[in-house]
């Protein structure tokens, strides 16, 4: 095989016997016990430091997502731990692979509509012109707006206006912030019917104010529901839900078949 | 079917339509903009606010855990990735999957030792006795003593004394660090080797004093990696590996075989 | 909460405590012994028993896709072995993560394609016009054709002349089949390069023939691969490549950074 | 770095561009539409192709624990593929994470039991013998003998008779087998109540008569559960239950906090 090797590179860590370094910091005398469990997913994904203003809204958009409830996602976490409780991170993975287009998803459609229609560095747009043209194809191509609406939380969602409120405090309430809520507006015009921007559409167009590629946006709410998971496995290790869910459900489910 | 049903509970979290509470706090007013993402796992894992000492030794557990460059974890994402960017959250769950026995979850294997060791409340005991007594019963039946060595990191962890250096500065230095210790002196000598206490014997030790169930340690290695992969993937779309590395592993695993 | 409830209901099993009954079929007696794996997969998704002809073909889709070498995604599943070899299942699992739209799933985008060309019940159709629009449509809308080309296996993927073979010999090789070679000799023109129809490309149309819904279709591969992941962890435990695989790759991709 | 690199090497397949071949066979030609998904399994495993009785018994083991209802396993499959139905591969490993101690893992730890009593190649020994110094051993330990007893299949566990019948019809009833029910006696002897073997314990025997490494008996439970999964997910998507199973247990579980 004469295949021509490609470079493989990573620049985020390095080791040696007496040394980690995390994008460019001395893990032991640079991280710890100074960078909070945020600021260190804000190093890792950008190669520095947040300043103090986007520090309080980072985490804030991954506080978001850690907990909602007993969701599908704690569920199937706490449905894997009853059958495998030696393998805890098996049981957060299963509760991760549910997040996807239904739920945390929609943060990162949000923040690829947002991108696609205002792409970074454009010059002045008019945002309400840009959010009806925007509406308008969606619809026109059959696509659900993202990020709107909520099956619980009506008439709103009570974590967008906070999130919004400290994006505006923090200097982090830009175009992208604008344009969704134009967009919200405008969908609810052509809808006819109440669509409050929800808290991944929040969070997806905070997101865009930090210039986060969309393609990593999921990754906030993943991060999040990973610290969420590991409450619900440690509340089922002492008040376990899991098997009287298996048994009730068995039961109904199959009631008509048995004789 | 007249089985008896149980009640299924959950103290975490409840939602209406304009609600959400986490541990009885709501989430909007009092938690966004509030807590940073180490005070959010604290606050699942124990349902109070840390102190300022607890938050500042808590973040730097899980801190530590986050990112230790391109390891199996690292890999197995990004090679997931690879095969389904659509499906970021089976990236991160894939990476998780591996946090078991040989890596992450010596810190749960170290907490249980020291918890069987000292039971919680125990009164005053000989802690260089219990050592010994602990060391030896290990050897005797051939078990491994958890959280001691390292296979890059030598002669010393660099993340141990700078761990128990923030537990002495917070607080968090107590039985279960002093008996760690002990029990680190005790299996050198026993070894006639170096031994040092490496991270995950100092986060184990730690998560004793502030009485996590040994259980759920093994989580806080987990929440972390789930923060590490995210930026491992964010790299992975930017500045691939994966596939180079699958045609250089291909070629030379089966090359014997190849006509 | 006055939430109306819905039932719950599976038709697929039961069990009392003297009986297992899966697909109205008994356990021990009717299928232990008399059906191969493949048959008990092909009752589970269809509720009958595969006639013999249908068995022939339904186990060489599935046989076609447990093996491919050291992939990414065996890759994977070996890399979290290493981590967590309690947890085999977590390995496979891992594996399976990967089987999204970059390889197997490209069973299932051919699938959903032919049926929307070709919905089942259509009358009497040109599949030569047919392809030549399903092609045009996707060429205009950017999409690519799935199922057609292959990175390694030129000018032909030597699975499909087998896989079409089997189809005729076995009756399954109706008007997808059909539509599928007429497309792939559509896009070849319209790309003006060889575009072979490639494994995926040919299960894909088979499923059709089957009548298999298109969601389903890269289930096929996914119980295939898992059958292939468990082979390539026994290899693993007994001659490992894991931990070598990390250490080489650690070593190059932070070599750049180290001092 | 100046490490040695180490050769890297897998046996099970190669490919060049015309070419497929698996464990020394041509897919295309000797494998396709010649062996059933057991065989192939077989041959992944083993590297031979079954004798007749082998494949018999072989698909037997792996189809016994393909499906068994709403399993805590399905729920978790289901209840991902919620959330993420455009990853079913992501909703079949969240369903395998499950496959632990608790449940499929039981097939493991029943081989391990048997090879430590009576290694392979063992001379004569009294099995009767044998199976109370097992017994007695592990009951000083507080383990708990593997593979007997059952929450719902009682007083027998109907797999049971038909595995160990299959075994004797197919010359695969050794000592492994008599060991087995030698020690099935025994417990029951020793606990004072009905423990028949179960399903888990005659497929953990039946591997040792194969000679399975015990490392890899819990596989044959994982690559049968996931046929068993896509059979569930597919009935997910077209008669869903997971929506309803979390307003269900949500409602429920938060009625306490709720005001």
């Amino acid at each position: 095989m004469s295949r021509k090797q490609k470079p493989i590179r990573s620049d985020i860590a390095w080791s040696t016997p007496d040394r980690i370094t995390v994008r460019n910091r001395d893990l032991p005398s640079e991280i710890l016990g100074k960078l909070n469990l945020g600021d260190m997913a804000f190093l890792e994904l950008t190669a520095r430091l947040p300043t103090p203003q986007e520090s309080v809204m980072f985490n804030a958009l991954v506080v978001t997502l850690v907990e909602h409830g007993v969701t599908p996602s704690a569920l199937a976490a706490r449905l894997t731990y009853a059958g495998a409780p030696e393998s805890l991170q098996a049981a957060v993975a299963a509760g991760l692979c549910g997040l996807g287009s239904v739920f945390v998803g929609s943060t990162e459609t949000t923040a690829r509509m947002l991108y696609e229609a205002l792409p970074e560095g454009s010059g002045e747009v008019d945002l309400e012109a840009l959010a009806k043209e925007t509406v308008s194809r969606m619809r026109a191509q059959g696509a659900i707006v993202p990020g709107l609406g909520h099956p619980l939380h009506k008439p709103i969602d009570p974590r967008t206006p906070r999130l919004f409120q400290l994006a505006a405090e923090n200097g982090l309430s830009g175009r992208y912030v604008v344009l969704m809520q134009a967009i919200g507006r405008e969908a609810e015009r052509a809808a006819g019917k109440s669509l409050p921007i929800n808290a991944t559409g929040a969070i997806g167009a905070i997101c865009c104010e930090f210039g986060f590629p969309w393609k990593i946006v999921r990754g906030l709410g993943v991060m999040a529901r990973a610290v969420g998971l590991v409450g619900h496995i440690l509340e089922e290790s002492q008040n376990p839900m899991a098997i009287e869910i298996w048994q009730r459900i068995e039961d109904e489910a199959s009631a008509h078949l048995r004789p």
